[in-house]
């Protein structure tokens, strides 16, 4: 605990990267809960100058020490680093959010989404409290919310994932192919010839530019994708439903940022299209939209660096009333990353200053 | 009935639209069934020269004369014109192949497609059979197949829908767009400069370039979009499952041409992976791509020019034995459009002569 406030000391790992920057960017602009912010980077990044709360501070290089008397370590950095130094950070007594895959589904790790199941981040026997991937986080506020009120029982999710969650390198290469496809009438209408001009793949397994991709993450048994499975348990467990049925198909799309999915989902109870919008509408962290004939349903780039989960498209199946259709937008660093950590942190702070 | 030939008379309505230029590339390529050609264009193209078998044709407009001796009269115009001269064309006797959704859901008009229904073609008491639309035939030839296999009971369909099925208007406007967007990083990280930069939105109802567009076609009651609807229609008439549960969300994607759908389907059967891939590898008209580790999986970039349904990412569903889920792409201009209008105009030619 910070001794001149009162407040907790927060300590941001990984605050040089991509996602870092959007964390101290809603650091400085959501309510301030904490006493010292200590900002922690890469080897590589550490001395640089970063801005929080209007004041500049100085990054310092991840060691031990760097965890003495931080009483909220947030971790915005890749798996690996998560999988050696969370437990480090736990053990020098910090409660540790981790947005990273590495404890997500471990036992004795709440999987918490603060909209959804936010009594969940008390039971951390390991000091570890972790959030869901970007594509459960671009839907689950939205599901938790019809849950609640219809009782989910199956879900089939189709996505529309951006490149920026593959990284900067995801971004750099869509920007860099669509610099070079540019507005070429030729492109589009033989086969490969897009694949013939766009030059680097990055981090994906076919051109991206004028293209989808129907593949994310890494081969899982099956034939499905790590993020396919990964949307299947973080669901689950973040719905408490370790059963539920879930089948998604998770495909790439050529946005910079702003995750989409179209969702068919199932419930225990009849329901009702006005009702399921109503209910959308008052619910905290979603906006509902949704009026097509006059244009309104959320689309990538109208959501893109806003907060909540949009939803739209809302229809009852024609052929099942237990089942709704609808489509989802969420920005995939904020809500997908960022934000869901900080709104965690911020459940862990509450509850320490008491 | 030619005399010189002893072959049927054709006549491409639309002969110098996008759809009919795609036809003629057909009619110069496939199996030669026909007699004369007579192409029809419209008032404004009459007199154009176009290129059919080698040689040059010149295009006349369409009159009640221009059906004479016609035994086969293939339609690729759109809907009102058809609506107006195919009953004209079927009165003059031709058999009349309609790509419109202009007769589609009307009584005693087969919707056809070849590899899945051909016996409904000679039940046609109105001289009409119709082809389903591209969003149904980029998915129905592999779906037919493991209906056929394991009785289809339940269809979740979401669409990454290409520019070029909105028309000539919606492939300018997407080129238009990428040049406006080029490759310009200022641009997809803040809500609605996507909006501000890409200009004319031509036939669609948000930016295209660097987004994704959840509406296709018209408003429908309860929230739906006739693609939508149409889909649910089509699917049930092509395989005779009048009460089939289908929910479909059709969404554009910024790709020139070749649709793509991630389908959930529910069988009457226990499904298998491995014998679900063989069905997909031997059915006419279905190519399988399918082996994620080596970055096989149909895209669009990859499949648009070609004839078949390229169909990946085969899944037994990990929480239902008797559902799959599967990606296919297939081109809509040809299979989705002229293609199928083509295969259909060959049967009845084949009957015709004998």
């Amino acid at each position: 605990m910070d001794s001149a406030s009162g407040l907790p000391t927060l300590a941001v790992i990984g605050a040089t990267g991509a996602v870092g920057a959007v964390m101290l960017d809603l650091l400085s602009t959501r309510r301030d809960m904490y006493g010292e912010i200590r900002l922690v980077g890469s080897d590589r990044s550490a001395g640089r100058i970063l801005r929080v709360r209007g004041r500049s501070v100085e990054a310092v290089p991840l060691t031990r020490e760097v965890f003495d008397g931080v009483d909220i370590a947030a971790f915005a950095v890749p798996t690996p680093v998560a999988a050696e130094w969370a437990p480090v950070a736990a053990a020098r007594g910090a409660v540790v959010v981790d947005g990273s895959p590495a404890f997500r589904s471990g036992p004795g790790v709440p999987l918490v989404v603060p909209e959804v199941n936010p009594e969940r981040v008390r039971e951390r026997p390991r000091g570890i409290v972790a959030g869901p991937g970007c594509t459960t986080l671009s839907m689950i506020v939205a599901l938790g919310a019809l849950h609640r009120r219809y009782g989910l029982r199956e879900l089939v999710a189709a996505s529309y994932q951006a490149a920026s969650s593959a990284g900067r390198s995801g971004t750099d290469t869509l920007y860099a192919q669509l610099e070079k496809v540019g507005g070429d009438r030729a492109l589009g209408n033989r086969a490969g010839d897009i694949r013939g001009v766009v030059g680097e793949l990055g981090p994906f397994p076919a051109p991206l530019a004028m293209n989808v991709v129907p593949w994310t993450g890494t081969p899982a048994p099956g034939g499905w994708t790590s993020d396919e499975i990964a949307v299947r348990n973080e669901t689950r467990k973040v719905l408490g439903l370790p059963n539920l049925k879930v089948s998604a198909t998770c495909v790439r799309v050529p946005v910079v940022t702003a995750h989409s999915v179209a969702v068919h989902a199932v419930f225990e109870e009849r329901t009702n299209q006005r009702e399921a919008q109503e209910i959308l509408a008052r619910s905290p962290g979603v906006v509902l939209c949704d009026n097509p004939e006059t244009h309104e349903f959320p689309t990538p780039s109208d959501v893109v660096g806003t907060d909540p989960t949009w939803a739209g498209r809302v229809r009852r199946s024609l052929d099942d009333p237990r089942a709704l259709d609808l489509f989802l937008c969420g920005d995939n660093l904020r809500k997908g990353a960022a934000l869901n950590t900080a709104q965690i942190a911020e459940l862990v702070a509450a509850e320490q200053t008491g």
